[in-house]
């Protein structure tokens, strides 16, 4: 085929090149430079994955006159492409187009293997492409009486080497499904390899050409779990849900749900059987919204706390309700989704993120892998908070990470009026001064409850508690308005007035927020379990400073749903989180569920967690002394400043830099008093 | 531990030699040798599987002087050793012996992974025993805070570091199991890794120190299935067993199961149900009589004929019963025995031998592993016969093989007086040349039918019917005494005597054996079945000849139950294999059998015969004009000489030389006639 003349071929963006002999196609030329060019067809000008299209004109940094007569005239296969499936002007398709002289290839991002996505919009931006599974459509010859080799070997032959692999494993329950797809679909199919065994593994085999193939990532929460489902052949988020938690039932919070277990014979079998139950039924609803088939769904991502991840794996939960809170596997989970019980297509793989330690889960370190710390210089402390809050802290040169019992208060559970969020609760709230009368907004309405039309626009969902970010906002207003004290005590009426808003309890007062629908206050109680939440998380904080020999971070990152809608000028207020320039803390959004969408993507980026995973350093609160320590002092709430003095209006947050300090330096000082200056 | 003095360590009996520092454990000087000594406990004196002594005196070739004072003196594990499990006198352990000055060490053969089996008895004299199946027995750190890693991980990072393992592959459905059995056997377990994978997989384990594996060979036949129950650390047989196929009910042949398959909707699911519940039958019933523990069998090997294979494995074997006769799988097979719903120790695994083509079947390739004609230099034919007659031939430079379309008859199948070879049957019988008379022997009496007690021996299960031996000697013995003539055709009685005995049945005459009890006689069609089958497995070896290049060979083998039961002096009479002096053509007993025991003891011979087949010429018959042409050539029976001309009592085969010539041959000259002087 190719002759003895040789031309130079430039393929961009890389930059890479070489002299190939005239005839080569270009796409032989692409991989033997490793330049990934997609293909699916095996060169067979079917799947148009490896379309390139030629710049044109006179290249002085190459030395090469580039001309659309140096790549060959479109044939009867590329001629056929684009007339069935279309191809853009300028496009042509590497695999049958051949180099006739010098060129200076473009190659689309989309054509690239392990490319960046090129999509701007939504939760896959800037995530590389480069997926565990690949498919492979290959033509058969008939059997033939002369090569009685079977059908699985002669597939195995021209999978290897139609797409140059050295092996392949085909597993043995593949054998029945290749036999007959291989006979109904006259001897072409297309495969689909995982690559992620040593010895790609063949899991699923379509009659023809086929080039959809799906995804899925999942973030099982305690309380919430989301997934999104995925084109994983041009990482598009096609659509993504969430459910409650069915575990709730047995219990809200994940100690509870170990008890459970330790309480009843069939109750690890129970629980299990209630998540997986779950996560078919977001599979069911996605594939439906979508009107994507089943049968392409081949591989799911999972990211989980510790208890999480061992209820839904079908393993012993009860060693991590106990010191040394020993997990039954740390490292990633690879098994098929038939092994538990998964409605995915047939054949389909899952994967588990690595846990961190048997505290901390594949939840934090999917954060971790989305965020990466560690590739910047200066400290960064990231928090998710949950019913247990994941707490990592990079120092430049290592990452730490802890898991603080915050309990679930901060999310609104323990609280007399917490809720979790959803339309009707309350998430911003704001108190008057002088007459200690609260206004809020709550989820589903924009409008604040003094303005004109709230009562009509919240009258389907009704106002029915508060969600976490509304409790941190009122314990901070609260404070601001001097109805609560550094030491957390809710004071008595002192006018008339505030007797509407400041009722007796037993020996307790109680702020009242609102009196008619349900009743919403906020309780002595109520503050004492916010106390405890802060001073954990705060303790785990200042143990990993501790650790990691600082006094401060740069910058401090909240993930989970929590941080996201956390005011971050509250957290501060509340010393959630060490003393930082207000801009310097940002909700970062669920970064757990973005971990796994990448996961998902790239094979590599599992590599990638699986190796940081190994270098983190585990701190276990529960041993250290100095833990105990830091929680005691920082239970008081930090004597306040109002963050926003000019205009309690405006719900935009101020750009200013708001100096708080935390609760933990504070309180020694700290005396009651009504409000500060 | 070891010093800076060297003392010079020869292995016995590789010779392998080498300076080792004073101090090193005599285990580890002979890995870093290659001398493959074995252990289970990773060197903690509990197996006890590396036993070596020492050889002492002066050995002027390696120039050593070896004494009991250049071994390191017994220390406690030794002796605790030698208390409570034994130790032969002057064995030592090798793992806790170390080196003090010059040794000769003698490594007994059991001590050895891939060494010879010293078993002189039974069916594994000889073989290698080398399985795929590995015990490990490991001591894990118990958990603990400051090392968050997981049960599977720390059991994972153990073995490799114990056994010297790169990397382990643990399955999904072990992780419960090993969170169960860590916990419950203190963190000591003996885990069983499966070698061939790659990454060799962990299958099963054990609460604290195990040293049992065992194993099972089955030879799937059409008509028999045959087991072998094998300690896998010893290589002994513990138990063997055979039962019929139940799939007889289905159809007596595979081509008519094949048609059960195709015309009935669920015929596959029976068929595949039928054979997999047999196979679990004979493993109960092994288990049972040997007393032995379901967990410990960890490995199952199979061999059977292709349609046998697909059966057994869930595959549609329609395609194997129409031309190009297309195999679903070719190679062998590896799979979990869970799969295939065998009740085997959990986590078993199987191992299917390769087939060789579509017609040529796994049990074919198990005997020439067994066999390996390919390591002689002189041409060799070996016969596997049952209803298809399975013919391999080596040229000397390749191996040759097809198969021939013989039907049962040679089994006794479709032979009107037939039976498979039972009690009761006629497996022997000679015909009085004057009076016609015929005098036999049944199977489970050594009398023969004119001694005096035969009716008392054979009265519990009567005399019953003809097996295959007996058939292809009653056609010998009614050629030898004139009955039948080389066309094949029975001839009419010439005098009044000879009418007991030769009876007319419609246009045709009957020869008949016995007259009460059940009738037993050979018809006309009984001849043309046998003749039938006698040209097909005569032309399959005459095509094989002439692809091979040959005239003759020096030596015939016949496999299986037929070829071992079959007097090869009426083989050779009959034309059923070419001419050849009858002491070179021999019985070999079930060499498929012993074929799947060879791989089931050593990884290597899977290896082998996987090699080998690949590079087999695969004969298709049906494909061959030359095949019809033998086949009708075949098909007369040749001028016979009486192959016991002195004495018709005599059993016993004469040792002279029976020169027969075939009837391909001499069919074409043949005349009817009586008797040939």
């Amino acid at each position: 085929m190719a002759g003895t003349k040789k031309a130079k071929v430039i393929f961009q963006p890389s930059g890479k090149s070489a002299h190939f002999p005239v005839g080569t196609p270009i796409l032989d030329a692409a991989r033997e430079l490793g330049v990934n060019i997609e293909s699916i067809c095996g060169g067979r000008g079917k799947c148009g994955r490896c379309q390139i299209s030629v710049a044109t004109g006179h290249f002085a940094k190459f030395g090469v006159l580039s001309t659309q007569e140096n790549i060959s005239a479109q044939g009867p296969v590329e001629q056929r492409f684009r007339k069935v499936r279309g191809l853009g002007e300028n496009r042509r398709l590497s695999c049958v187009s051949t180099i006739e002289g010098d060129l200076v290839v473009d190659v689309p991002a989309a054509s690239i293997i392990a490319g960046q996505t090129i999509r701007k919009d939504g939760s896959t931006a800037n995530m590389v492409r480069n997926p565990a599974l690949k498919l492979c459509y290959v033509e058969l010859t008939p059997p033939n009486l002369h090569t009685p080799v079977g059908d699985a070997d002669r597939l195995k032959d021209i999978i290897c080497h139609d797409f140059s692999l050295p092996d392949i494993h085909i597993p043995f329950d593949m054998l029945a499904t290749i036999q007959k797809t291989l006979a109904s679909a006259n001897w072409c199919v297309t495969a689909c390899l995982d690559l992620s065994p040593h010895t790609p593994e063949l899991i699923a085999i379509f009659p023809g050409f086929s080039d959809r193939l799906l995804g899925i990532a999942f973030d099982i929460g305690s309380t919430t779990v989301a997934a999104h489902l995925v084109d994983l052949m041009s990482a598009q988020i096609l659509a993504s849900g969430g459910r409650a938690n069915p575990q709730i039932r047995f219990g809200e919070d994940l100690m509870s749900r170990v008890s459970y277990v330790m309480m009843n014979d069939d109750g690890q079998e129970k629980l299990t059987a209630a998540i997986r139950q779950c996560v078919n039924e977001l599979v069911d609803e996605l594939l439906e919204k979508t009107n994507a088939d089943r049968a392409h769904l081949l591989e799911a991502v999972f990211v989980a706390n510790p208890v999480m991840q061992h209820l839904f794996l079908g393993l012993d939960p009860t060693p991590l309700g106990l010191a040394p809170f020993n997990p039954a596997i740390s490292s990633s989970v690879r098994a098929s989704a038939a092994e538990l019980s998964l409605d995915l297509g047939r054949g389909a793989r899952i994967y588990f993120l690595p846990i961190v330690a048997g505290h901390v889960g594949a939840d934090a370190a999917a954060v971790m892998l989305f965020e990466r710390p560690d590739k910047t210089d200066a400290p960064i402390l990231i928090v998710d908070v949950g019913t247990n809050a994941e707490i990592m802290l990079w120092n430049g040169k290592k990452i730490f990470a802890a898991s603080s019992p915050t309990g679930p208060a901060l999310e609104g559970a323990e609280i007399s009026c917490g809720q979790r969020a959803a339309p009707g609760a309350i998430e911003r709230i704001r108190i008057d001064k002088t007459t200690l009368k609260p206004r809020y907004r709550v989820i589903g309405s924009p409008l604040w409850s003094d303005e004109p039309d709230f009562e009509k626009a919240t009258k389907s969902n009704g106002v029915t508690g508060l969600c976490g970010s509304a409790i941190v906002e009122v314990i901070g207003e609260m404070l601001v308005a001097g109805i609560v004290s550094p030491d957390g005590i809710i004071r008595a009426p002192e006018t008339e007035s505030e007797k509407q808003r400041l009722v007796a309890d037993g020996r307790t007062w109680t702020y009242v927020i609102k009196q008619n629908g349900p009743h919403l206050a906020i309780t002595q109680n109520d503050i004492r379990a916010i106390q405890l939440a802060k001073s954990a998380l705060y303790a785990g904080v200042k143990l990993l400073l501790d650790k990691a020999g600082l006094n401060s971070v740069e910058e401090v990152r909240l993930a989970g749903a929590f941080g996201s809608y956390i005011d971050p000028a509250y957290a501060l207020l509340l010393g959630l989180v060490p003393d930082i320039a207000h801009t310097n803390l940002k909700g970062i959004g669920n970064a757990a569920g973005q971990g796994a969408l990448k996961a998902l993507l790239d094979i590599n980026a599992r590599r990638e967690i699986e190796t940081l995973v190994g270098k983190i350093e585990k701190i276990e609160t529960a041993l250290e002394p100095d833990f105990q320590k830091h929680f005691i002092n920082a239970m008081g709430l930090p004597n306040s400043v109002d963050p926003f003095p000019q205009t309690r209006k405006n719900f935009d947050l101020p750009p200013l830099q708001v100096k708080v300090t935390s609760g933990a330096g504070k309180r020694r000082g700290g005396r009651r008093s009504k409000r500060q200056p």
